[in-house]
């Protein structure tokens, strides 16, 4: 029997965006072909659904929940098992693009495992967004996920990442929960040299959108900026 | 007087895939609003735009060369110029998204230096859903561009990319130029160990996509994929 194949199905990240702004028409094919998802969130996964006006009605579906506490092994290879079966499955994360930074990659291994098919999807990423618009982003660039919380990891995991920056021109994004935004941006700022570059990229395909990349000498001058609560990438540059 | 706009245009990857395909409706009213491109290959930005049925006349839009032979300086300030004086741009790589790997980055350096709004756009990044569908990329990943071509310097690389893919867990994607990518892909399985992951993304986004990830070990065995001048990335992972 055919195997299922697996859709990695962006969404958009902000709910102020329409789906058309971000998403290619070519993924509605895909979206309505399926009626089981893998979601990190089962709540936003249909509200994106609905929104996006797939044609099957959203209750006839199947959802399955691969979170944080989603662990390695069984769990998963049940997840799997209606692939090898022939139905296909999408994977929607609660933002942007599944798959990175968020656990949706388990469940892809898992298909590489059994030789099933993935197809990646188009759609937005902040992160990749941001290095764009950065100016930073030469020939190579890291994304380095969320830096420690305690001292003094989060500054020696700072320190470290400026070095790479610097000596390897590899411009470094790091990510904090939005909360504490203002707070690790006073930390980057005291870390990080003067002549060191930091992009700030917040609210990445919102109206709100705001995006500037400056030194850590004059950010020093310029204040934080409105990024309190707001998700935000930072990326630190040569 | 107001300033322009940069606005990061991402065209599709592939001639054989449909604009629509990879790119969102709400790109259009961007690009139908630019009469000036700041693009990597004239005639590649041309087709693209013809394709993409804008609505102005192309022989209207003015076009400036950016590629890997623009030296930062005079000749990107020259391009910067007109938003300065108001009018906005739009930057175009040959393929794929723009200021990642690609020159472009160098005029969004510049405007930033000069407070001129950045937008990024939503498009196809090979980069981004090579690590979507590996299923490595946990938390963190790179992106490192070409490895060098001369040894011992390209083993070396190797081999400090698979210690960092491995020590940090953080997966590490290259490119080479396709002619170059069956022989690049046999030199990985020889300097790799057998259990280290590699995902290899060839194609990606057009109808002969084809992506894959497996162990070292499990690619010594099943041979190099039909790679030979197509387009790829790989990913060392843990």
């Amino acid at each position: 029997m055919a195997l299922g194949t697996l859709y990695l199905i962006p969404c958009p990240i902000s709910d102020a965006t329409p789906a058309d702004a971000v998403l290619p028409a070519g993924n509605r094919a895909a979206v309505d072909s399926l009626d089981y998802f893998i979601v990190e969130d089962e709540r936003s996964a249909r509200r994106f659904l609905s929104r996006y006006g797939v044609s099957k009605p959203i209750d006839s579906m199947t959802f399955v929940r691969l979170d944080e506490h989603t662990q390695p092994g069984a769990e998963v290879e049940r997840m799997v098992e209606p692939l090898l079966h022939g139905r296909s499955a999408g994977v929607i994360s609660e933002a942007g693009c599944p798959a990175v930074a968020d656990p949706g990659q388990l469940v892809v291994e898992a298909c590489h495992r059994h030789g099933i098919r993935v197809v990646p999807l188009v759609g937005p990423s902040s992160i990749l967004m941001a290095v764009m618009a950065s100016g930073l982003g030469g020939q190579t660039f890291a994304f380095n996920g969320y830096v420690p919380v305690r001292e003094p990891d989060r500054s020696r995991t700072l320190k470290r990442l400026e070095s790479r920056a610097l000596a390897e021109r590899q411009p470094q994004a790091v990510i904090e929960a939005p909360y504490r935004n203002v707070k690790f941006m006073e930390q980057i700022l005291k870390t990080c040299a003067p002549t060191t570059r930091l992009c700030v990229a917040t609210d990445v395909t919102s109206p709100n959108e705001y995006i500037r990349t400056a030194s850590v000498g004059e950010w020093r001058k310029a204040g934080i900026p409105d990024i309190n609560k707001r998700p935000t990438i930072f990326i630190i540059g040569r």
